[in-house]
């Protein structure tokens, strides 16, 4: 069976020779989200990368996609029948990871309220900060990236806990691992709520009121997943109440945050626009691709792929 | 020999208790820097805090002062002849060190670039980030704090060395540990070069215009040890010319900061106003008592005292 890869993934040219080098019988094309073209797609058997969306009804030739990124709810419903469909999750762990190490850390050491100072030229002590030595991390969600920044957290004093759909053993970086139905009892003991949560039926809403509710008064909360598992006026309404430390969100719900809504302004919260992950770091792009390669081998031999999503 | 002991530190009843039971003999007299009297200064034979140095002249009976900071310079020529002077140097290193990881970290994730976006409610992408996987991060002063800053570094997967004026085998938290006079040849492997030197003749000017030009073009520069080791004006140079990713500063020269000082308004630099240290986190506050207790039941045993400047 002859394939036909399409390969929409930002390559060196070295990386290029790589792909060949490992299906030597394929034809290779390279081409770009906004620059690939009909003819290519209806070609392609094998896509790697981030086309959009609506450009895949076209490959009807298609019988393996490998996006991009993680996430994959943008592609639901999208692609043809009967296809292999996997992910990229865990080439951005490390990059998550770091960003939500550094948003807790700037919270922790207020680093947001010393920044509105430094633009108004004000020299002024804001007083008490926090600590990771010693503090309870709860991470909600316990894949690629809740263990990564749990790592971070650990090797950084903390004690970690990490919550997940199902408990098959150790993860690495918890100290304890428990199963979503916890929820309720961990949040009052831990110092910090980080959350890692996939777009899901089950996570939508997920971190409601009466949740937030029952962190405790000076705890910080952290979203890194998708924004749709965060109820934001739940959000605003606490913080506005007090609660909270401060938090730091790098997802929302929608996507941009409407510039009318009154999170910009809660103070110690931060929000980033959704730059954890994506291609920010080299090692991101490096291990993306390192994926690709991984996996088309596996495919050549007949082997069973990895982070497969259907 | 009878000792009035003026205990001057931020103190709770069951702490005072403890250095009421470590020397039972002795007068035990707690006060604060400002309502200390003359008689209580007069009167002391140990001193523990942070008196205005001003004040010690008044000290006529004192024979031992151990002061609440690891910086000692504010007392330079103020203090009674003949005395023994120890420092709490140490007892701020974790939190000084997790400050400049914070803001490490922040200038390598553009969060103060994400703040000013979000104080005018734009959601915008900043592009490339920084990662410490993999960086080399070059510590001047191998201290307690350098030492602790470094181990928080490797932990995230950086290689760290570390420059003092004389080696005596490892340090931890380094990789690698050599001398002051190798400075100029490591300057230019360096992605992060973190400051925290004292005050002293050999550490003024240290990181000059020739030396800030040897740094990579993209490396970040972090100071949270004294403001004069720095030269801000030739920062400043190199920074207006596009050099270095970002920098952060929790010390300055002088301090506050000027209002009309530029520094304030380069971008992906972070101010701080001194604020790593000091008693923002319980456990500075703990660990202080701690080394004041320890030194005590040494200075009543005779022994040699930890953290003595003279």
């Amino acid at each position: 069976m002859s394939e036909y890869i399409l390969n929409l993934l930002p390559v060196t040219e070295e990386e290029k020779r790589e792909f060949e080098a490992i299906a030597p019988q394929a034809v290779h094309v390279y081409a770009g989200r906004r620059t690939v073209t009909q003819e290519q797609l209806e070609a392609a058997t094998v896509i790697f990368g981030w086309p959009r969306p609506s450009d895949m009804k076209q490959a009807r030739n298609l019988r393996w996609f490998q996006t991009m990124w993680a996430g994959t709810e943008e592609y639901e419903g999208m692609l043809p029948q009967g296809i292999c469909f996997t992910s990229s999750a865990g080439s951005n762990s490390r990059s998550v990871a770091e960003h939500m190490l550094a948003s807790l850390l700037a919270v922790c050491r207020r680093l947001p309220t010393y920044r509105d100072a430094q633009k108004a030229h004000r020299w002024e002590d804001e007083g008490a900060m926090k600590t990771l030595l010693g503090a309870t991390v709860l991470v909600l969600g316990a894949g690629h990236i809740g263990s990564e920044f749990a790592q971070m957290c650990r090797g950084l004093g903390a004690h970690t806990v990490g919550l997940k759909r199902t408990v098959r053993g150790d993860v690495p970086g918890f100290d304890q691992v428990a199963t979503m139905e916890e929820l309720e009892q961990w949040l009052p003991q831990a110092d910090v709520v980080a959350m890692s949560l996939p777009h899901s039926p089950e996570t939508v809403g997920l971190m409601n009121e009466k949740r937030l509710g029952l962190m405790r008064d000076d705890a910080i909360l952290l979203n890194a997943g998708r924004g749709s598992a965060l109820d934001q006026q739940a959000l605003e309404k606490v913080m506005k109440e007090g609660k909270l430390w401060g938090a730091a969100l790098d997802v929302t719900d929608p996507e941009p945050l409407p510039q009318d809504s009154p999170l910009w302004d809660i103070p110690n919260l931060i929000i980033t626009p959704h730059v954890a992950g994506g291609m920010r770091l080299e090692i991101t792009r490096q291990a993306c691709i390192k994926q690709a390669q991984d996996n088309l081998r596996r495919y050549l031999a007949g082997e069973p792929l990895v982070n497969q999503v259907k």
